[in-house]
Parts: structure tokens; sequence; C-alpha cells
């Protein structure tokens, strides 16, 4: 559709709010003042005792493609009233701050900052929404995607959801993150095109109905792919499908490989079996048995424990959408700003809801190993000029019940934050997403299995250094005396 | 990050296994078949009463611009291993068929085509993804803002959910599905610019944060603006954010325009009175309050029985996510295809599932609108061929439970369905949005309230004439027969 102003930038991909702000700011003079945002959810979705960090590479590509466009200013000026004064700020308006984050791929827990942001107060708030938009999406689907690869082990799962999905960037980023916490390809040609990620599928009931039966079906696919892979469930999948297909790939002998049937409705447990059955006296015992049909992980669970013979799954709705919780609360929150005098003074909010209240200051980020074990004994927050890693004996506490804690020696403190851009210009190389997905891999062989549990985990260690608890409890006490008066 | 093939086209947004059937029917020259499928949900999301058709203009946008690239051929080749004769047809494949379907607002129920694409055979079954992931987004999301808005009435409602959106493409189409459903406006600026739709907001906590205390930020944001919207909960609402408010725009008298205060934590039934209580107190009587933070069609409901004084609404997560119910599951299924002899023959896909059975042929829907009170009576289902139009006196019967019946007499029977595109070109001439906006308004006046209401609504009836029930019977009796052979 012919449009007035051209889709030609994302700049504008932001609140209403965030341009307003950046107004006030310019017109104060405040906008170049130095901010420190810090981006990060407060609780894991689907009661999973991790997350796995998804996103970067489009953030990347965002920030390096930060500019309002021609268009954008005129949508600006002409519809919304923005004065041109306003407007030449943000006609120059490249993102020229520093980007610390997770690498993508990464673990992360609750109330920890997957990125910090540390730019020119306007800068730093106009990509908030962005920013929120791209890591609540794939951070919530790489999560949903490991949590069922945890109960699938090594069997293999492909992502099929594109129908499904909110939309197309949904569909291709969703199917990425998949990839990235353990899917081992996709049904979206595009998502493959785009991304190397492996593709797969044969054909769909439609043939069937096309040549009206499922012997001249499964015939016609066959004589122009020697993979085959038969749907059975057109008619009634273990009176006419299996036989049928069984049929087929006798007649055809070597010319095919008889590789799977596809199950895509029924009761799963009790088609598998029989199938399997089937297959087995016919004498195709390596042919697989792949299911798909609004599976998630306790599905897959109580299939399983029920004997279903399954050896691959197809997931698409429950993982895609992340049915069962479809939006993770990231939130992006200024915890530092420069003052009259340039000092970088901390800052907090707070809130009648215990867990909102900010933790303020710049800091770090550290995985504390146990050199012994190899294993992670949680995370620890603590102030940017602190040196956890010099200590000899780390005390680590919990950061609400103070009174649990623990001591650990011989250990080594893996800062989770690494510069991605500075002074606006991209220093961190990209890895691929092969690369990104054995990171995970690696990752999780580094926490126990209790967090790793689908139902009731632990709950993994985040704990603040003592510096940093002390700080948030000064500043909280200091509005309470100078806002709140009390 | 620069990718080994672009990303330049999106005749690729689909599903393998449209490929390989591509292949196939192209290899048995069986491609250019006509065939046609329907596009169809079974059940309206949310236990709501009717669904909003939303995603049409993007799907004319998606066929217009359907080719593959370059790129695209060279992946399939390369990557893929597709072989050239093959990838000659696909170069040239455009799309030639007719689509014939609903407007974009109109209301739609469970079991009837939103779209029916009567194409050559390669050709619609390559396009059934992207048609699936569009409808199937955005009328969620619009059938869910059209639920909120029935219990809102005339109070405003603005989209405020970008952050937590499904990636970009669900956060701009969601809420242009949302402004059609009802919305007043949205706080996402590249919607506002795309789509003409009103957007609105004014400042973030941060904001509050950057200038240290609510006094400051407030003066600060109201000398650029005079149209102004505080938002109070950064530190305590009614200690210290209403009453700041009042004192700010008190001294600031006529030069601004103290719009609203905004509540975004805390308890809204509460906090709305007693802020209420303190703006009437000091003169503010106008001075609205806007309320936001994880509200849905039940919240709202909650809120109003408590007698919550919210003027205007901002409603961010569970709109745009869906989140009680993430996905819709319209599917794509053959109803008819061309066989050798040039003859178009009805196909019927079974299921163990009763209501997965599809009805076979092709078929018109229409609104079946009593003259009498101009209100719905139900929509019919017809053969083609048939003209309930000209009918005296309509028989209209469940399609279930059959002797549930009624006789229609001083009718118009409304076809529901208008030609999109007729060999491959637009024929239809898409609405604005707000035009678009106004057919739903239009549309819902039409319906009785007892299918409108957001807890246990009445069954719209969406019945099937004498020949088409009469027709599927037949097919189902067929397969018994010559399929499973009982």
């Amino acid at each position: 559709m012919a449009r007035k102003y051209m889709d030609d930038s994302l700049a504008l991909h932001t609140d209403l709010y965030q341009i307003n702000m950046a107004e006030s700011y310019w017109d104060d003079n405040f906008h170049n003042r130095k901010a420190v945002f810090e981006l990060y959810f407060r609780k894991i979705p689907f009661g999973n005792g991790y997350a796995v960090f998804a996103g970067l590479e489009k953030i990347v590509d965002f920030i390096n493609n930060f500019k309002f466009s021609e268009s954008d200013i005129a949508y600006l000026r002409d519809e919304l009233g923005y004065k041109e004064d306003f407007l030449e700020y943000l006609k120059e308006m490249r993102f020229t701050g520093k980007i610390r984050g997770m690498k993508e791929g990464e673990l992360v827990f609750g109330n920890e900052a997957i990125l910090q942001v540390e730019a020119p107060l306007g800068e730093a708030q106009i990509i908030e929404t962005a920013l929120l938009n791209i890591v609540n999406y794939q951070t919530l689907i790489a999560t949903k995607a490991s949590r069922i690869k945890q109960v699938l082990g090594n069997e293999p799962a492909m992502e099929f959801g594109t129908r499904r999905a909110h939309e197309m960037d949904a569909a291709i980023w969703g199917t990425r993150a998949a990839f990235i916490g353990g899917f081992e390809g996709t049904s979206n040609v595009r998502a493959g095109k785009l991304f190397g990620i492996p593709v797969s599928g044969t054909h769909a009931h439609a043939m069937v109905q096309a040549y009206r039966d499922e012997y001249t079906a499964f015939r016609k696919y066959a004589t122009r792919h020697k993979e085959c892979t038969f749907l059975v469930d057109t008619f009634d999948t273990l009176k006419s499908g299996v036989p049928t297909a069984i049929k087929v790939a006798k007649e055809l002998g070597d010319k095919i490989n008889f590789k799977a049937i596809r199950l895509d409705s029924g009761d799963m447990a009790y088609l598998s079996k029989e199938a399997r059955k089937m297959l087995d006296k016919a004498g195709f015992k390596n042919t697989k048995i792949v299911a798909s049909n609004d599976l998630d992980e306790y599905t897959i669970m109580n299939l399983k424990s029920q004997g279903a013979k399954i050896d691959s799954w197809g997931i698409g709705t429950k993982l895609i959408t992340a049915y069962d919780q479809a939006a993770l609360g990231a939130v992006y929150k200024l915890v530092s700003i420069e003052d009259d005098n340039g000092e970088m003074v901390d800052t907090i909010k707070i809130s009648a809801n215990p867990e909102k209240v900010t933790t303020p200051g710049l800091k770090k980020i550290y995985r504390i190993i146990n050199l012994v074990n190899n294993c992670s004994e949680g995370d620890y927050i603590a102030m940017a000029e602190e040196e956890p890693q010099k200590e000899e004996r780390l005390k680590m506490f919990h950061p609400v019940h103070t009174f649990v804690s623990k001591f650990i020696t011989n250990f080594e403190a893996r800062e989770l934050h690494h510069d991605i851009f500075v002074d606006g210009n991209q220093v961190y190389k990209l890895p691929n997403i092969f690369e990104i997905k054995q990171y995970v891999k690696d990752n999780l062989s580094l926490i126990w299995d209790e967090y790793k549990r689908s139902l009731n985990p632990e709950e993994y260690p985040v704990d603040l250094s003592q510096k940093c608890w002390d700080n948030k409890m000064n500043h909280i006490e200091k509005v309470r005396k100078k806002v709140l008066k009390k």
C-alpha cells in the first residue's frame, strides 16, 4: 500500500514519551549528561531455573543503523508538530555511548543487568524501547527452547511454528532464538536462508488430498524426493496412513530412504507405540517416528512417561508464542546520572512493590565458579570499582534474606559483561549462530542440575556485594527522608 | 551483520514442506491444477463471542510483491540442493490466481473462510504459511482489542505494549490491529508514522530520576510541553507524586494544560479514588486519571466494579501478546481440486477429532440480516452455486446439532467475500485504517449484545446450507468406504 511516509528507519520504533523526554532534556541542555541504564528482568519465565539471553545480534544491527531518516523527521514535524530546533538535534543524533553486556547465549537470572547502556541521556532514552522489544522476545523464546530441550535430551527438536508466530519478525527471530536455545532446525526457509539454520519438512495433508489417496501421494512424493517422511494422519493413522507408507516403502525399496513417518493428530502415545510395532514388523526398524501437534515440555514429559515411541519432535505454537507465558518483563532502569559538577551520582526508583526497587549505581556482574568442581556458586553483583576476583574469601549473601550466606574460596570471578560498543563504535565481534549455540551448552554444564529441572527448580543465587547492598540501603533511606519526609 | 544471503524477499517466508510439495507437483506436471483452499479458524479466541479479521492489507502487499529473488534461488540451489529445472519454475512464479475474502474489520466466527484462494496448486501451496502467519496474529490482536473495548465503552484505550511485543513486526502490526479493533491510539511512534494512528505519551520514571525529584522533573517537562500528563508513582503516589503534580500545576496556572496524572503501579482502585479526591479538592476537576500496569479486560472489569476513578487506559503486555491466549489457530485447507479431465472435484480431510473434519467444496458465506430489526440471524455457508438471497424462507440449522433450526423470512443474505485478486491482479481497493475501524463499529451494531458479552457469550450461529451439509456427509461416507474400507 502506498504510504505517506516510507518505512526506511527503525529510529522511531520507540515510545512517544522517549521523544518527549528527549525534547525536555535537550531544551534544558540536559541531553548530553552521561547516564547509566541497566536492562534486566526480575523473574525468570515459565518457572524455569535460568534464562538464555538472545537478541544481541539484532541490537548491534539496530545501534549501528540508528539514525532518524528524512521521513522520520518529516513525520515528527508535519504530523506531531515538533519544532525545527529540536528536530535539528534529532537529525544529527547517532548512538555515541558505550554498551556493555552479556554475550548472546549467556545464562541469565533475575535482577542482573543483561545490558548496560552508558551514554548521553537523550540517546540512551530513545533506544530503550527497541532494546526491550528485542531482548524480551528473543530471550523468552531461547529460554523456552532450552527448557523444552531439557526434557528431550538428545532427541532432535524442530521449530515448526511460523504460522502461529506473532507476525513475521517473530517467526524468523524466534526460530533463531530456538536454535540458539538448543533446537536442531526449523521449517522456516527464510530463517534457514538468513541465519544458516538447518531446515526440514516433507509434505502436508493437502498433498494427500490433492492426489485423493495416500498411496498415490506418497509415490508421487517419492519420485522426486529420495529422503521420505510420510505424513500418515490425513484419513486414519493406523488403518490407512501407516500401512500405506509401509506398502510404498516396500515397493520402492532402495530407491528411497524411508526416513520417518509423521504423526500430527490423535493420541501420540498410543499411535506411536502401535506405529512402532507395525514399522518394526515390516522390517523398518530404522524408520523414525516424528510427532507434532501442540507439543510443549509438559506434554512431552507426559508422553515419555507413558512410553511413547517418538524419536523426533516438531514443536510449533507453544514454543514460538511462548504460549504459557507470552511475555518476558525486562525493564530498563536509570541507575546513575551525571550531576551539575560532572560527577556521576547514583539514583534509585522506589516502589510499593519491594521487588521493583532498583539497585543504584554502575555495577559489574560476576559468575563465581568454584574451581574445585568447576560449577557455578551463583552470580555476584558488585560496584564497578570492586575487585572480587582479588578476594581470598568471598562472602555471598541473599539480597533479601540476608542471613542466607556462604563464604567461597578457591574460585574464579568471571565477569559476564563485555564491551559491545565504545564511543558509539562496535568493538565486539559477533560470534556465529553455531558458536552461540555451543556457548549455551557450555554454560549449562557450569550449573548444577537442580537449576535445570523443569518443575520446581532451585533458585540460583544472584547476590549483591556488601558495598552494593549498603549503597542500595543508603539510597532507600535518603529517598525516605528527602522525598517522602519520613 | 553481514549475511551470506540478502533479506530481499518474503517468498521464502514459508515452510519447507511447501517447497517440497511444489517440487513434486511440478515434477508430476500437477502444479497448475486449479485448487481451492480456505483459510479459517475453528474456535474464537479468549472465549469471545466474535473475532475481528485483520491482516488483509499486509496480505495484499505480500501477494503483490511475491517473487523469488536471486538470493532466494541461490540459497535453494547452493544450500538445499534443489535442481535447476525446478528452480526455473520457481523463478518465474508469480501469484496468478484468485483470492476472495472478507474485508478487513469484518466480524468473523469459527469454521467460516476468512480467505479463499483459488489458484494453481503450486502457488496456492507456497503462499499458505505467510497468509496464516499474518492473519493469525493480526486477527488475534484486533479481537483482543475489541474485547477490551467492550468493557471500556467510550473510555479511551491506548496501546502501550511495544517493549513486550514479539519482536518488531508484532509491535507495529499489532498496534494497527488494536486500532482497528477499537483502540484510540498507541505509544509506538513508528506505527503512528506508517499507519497514521494517533500517538501519545509524556514522560517516564527515568525523567524523575534524572532530575532527582518530581518537582524539578515536572517543571522541566512543562517548560517545553504545554499538554502535561505527569507520572506520579516514581517514589510514592499519594504522598509525593500527586501533591507535587498539583503544586506544579498551580504554580504554572494557564501556562500548561494539566491534562492528566498517570498511575503505573500499586492498587489502581484505591489510588485512583484517593487521587481523584485530591485533584478535585485542588480544583483540577477536569484533570484525568490514566492507568497502566498489566491491565486486561478482567482487571478492568474488576477495577470498575470497585469504583475506580480511571478515565483513560494504557494497555500493553496483555493486549499486544494476547497474553491469555497467545495464538489463533487458523488453518488453510484444500476443499476442491481439478481432476484429470479439468473438472473441479471436492476433497475432504477426515480426523479422529470431529471438529477437524473439513467442509468440502467451493462455498460462499452470507450474513443473514433480519430486515425487521436489522440484526444478524447468523452466518450461512452455501455451495457457490446456491442463491440463498433468492429464497423466500431460509432454513438455518446447527451444523452439528442439526435439530437446532429456524426459518428466516424477510432477510438480506449479505455476501461476506469480495474479490481481492483476480488472475493475480489486485481488484480490491484497500480502505484506509479509519474506514476499517468504522467498519468494525458498524458491524458490531449488527449483532446482538449476547454475542458481545466478555464472559460466557452466546454462540453465534454459523450454519451450513442443506446442500453443503449433504455434500460433506457424502464425502465422509465416501472416504469411509474407499480409504478406510468400512
